[in-house]
């Protein structure tokens, strides 16, 4: 019992210092850039030694993708589910609507878009941190909705002859404007409410002008 | 006339010095990033001493505003020109797909990608290097396509409530699938013949189903 007791005691001190590893060095990223951030640093900052960073992440790549990983995740995730769900909803557009609306919400956070420009400065050099934002992010977003609409058009509710362009057109007809605005301009801020629905509901009005079966 | 000739030898040798220092300056930066450049490289690279650099640009950040801006305006001035003429154009739909066509050829060029990639890096640090890159680029197409269908609505050809954002659809829709992969992947290279087309077609063929006036 003694020794379980510590074997769990010792898991959650582990945890929880990984937890300050990864916390310390998502902000060091983004204050520094990647190039610019040294284990060193991000040591300092979660108040671990160096060696104890190392025993949890084998290099600074690794642990940079572990926070991309993270960040993608927690917005798609959510979207992932809501976008299995489309396949069988009995009002298409309004269901469309909201996923557009909560996708865009959570695709603008500040935080995300800085990550977002921060593996795009890098993508050249370091091209699994890309990767893995892609295909964990817009990638699985887009080959989910291609499924949703390929049971849609077979439902007669879509009209469409290749469900990967469709979903890429859907997914990018919400989030392109001021996704592209935000990385050129490095305005990270969240979107005003107004402008959120104007972009996600005329996305959306778009989208189902183009694919709607008549 | 021995003073004119010798002015303009004098304004030859200027020019071709700030041309050579301009070509050097954008391969220093793709290399090593807009931070890891320093004016004594690009003098190096230029074959001129870098009093003759100051003399031309003022600093780092305008010397390199100089280069999107030049980048920029070769893609952005003929697709303008296409872009006005659209508005009395007799096939629209073919219009469109000429001008998709051309405008992705134009975009997904290996350098203006890492250009685009460079400027999207610094972005939050300098803000003036996205701003340019933005108003000259995809801002710039984006206005002159709202005037456009702005006035093909008039001519009750398509039928929208907001030019602005219709003009936005356009450009996202042909450009953001391929633009954004490339950003993430780091992929710099021209779309291969089958992709540019479906792409380009694909997207007109969905914008003139959602915008055609029925």
């Amino acid at each position: 019992m003694t020794n379980l007791a510590s074997d769990s005691e010792d898991e959650r001190r582990s945890t929880r210092k990984r937890r300050a590893i990864l916390d310390a060095a998502a902000t060091v990223f983004l204050r520094n850039g990647y190039r610019g951030t040294s284990m060193d640093e991000i040591a300092a900052l979660a108040g671990v030694s160096k060696q104890t960073v190392y025993k949890h992440f084998a290099d600074k790549e690794r642990l940079f993708v572990e926070i991309v990983t993270g960040a993608v995740d927690e917005v798609s995730d959510p979207v992932h589910a809501e976008v299995l769900a489309l396949a069988d909803s009995g009002d298409v557009e309004a269901d469309l609507r909201d996923l557009a609306r909560r996708q865009l919400a959570a695709v603008m956070q500040p935080r995300l878009l800085q990550l977002r420009r921060l593996v795009i400065g890098e993508a050249n050099r370091f091209p699994e941190l890309g990767r893995t934002f892609y295909e964990r992010g817009p990638g699985r977003t887009i080959a989910a909705l291609a499924d949703a609409f390929k049971r849609l058009a077979e439902r007669g509710v879509l009209q469409l002859e290749d469900p990967s362009l469709a979903a890429a057109h859907f997914n990018w007809l919400i989030m392109s404007a001021p996704i592209n605005r935000a990385m050129l301009l490095g305005r990270d801020e969240p979107l005003a409410g107004g402008d959120l629905e104007q972009y996600a509901d005329g996305g959306v009005r778009a989208f189902m002008a183009a694919y709607r079966n008549p």
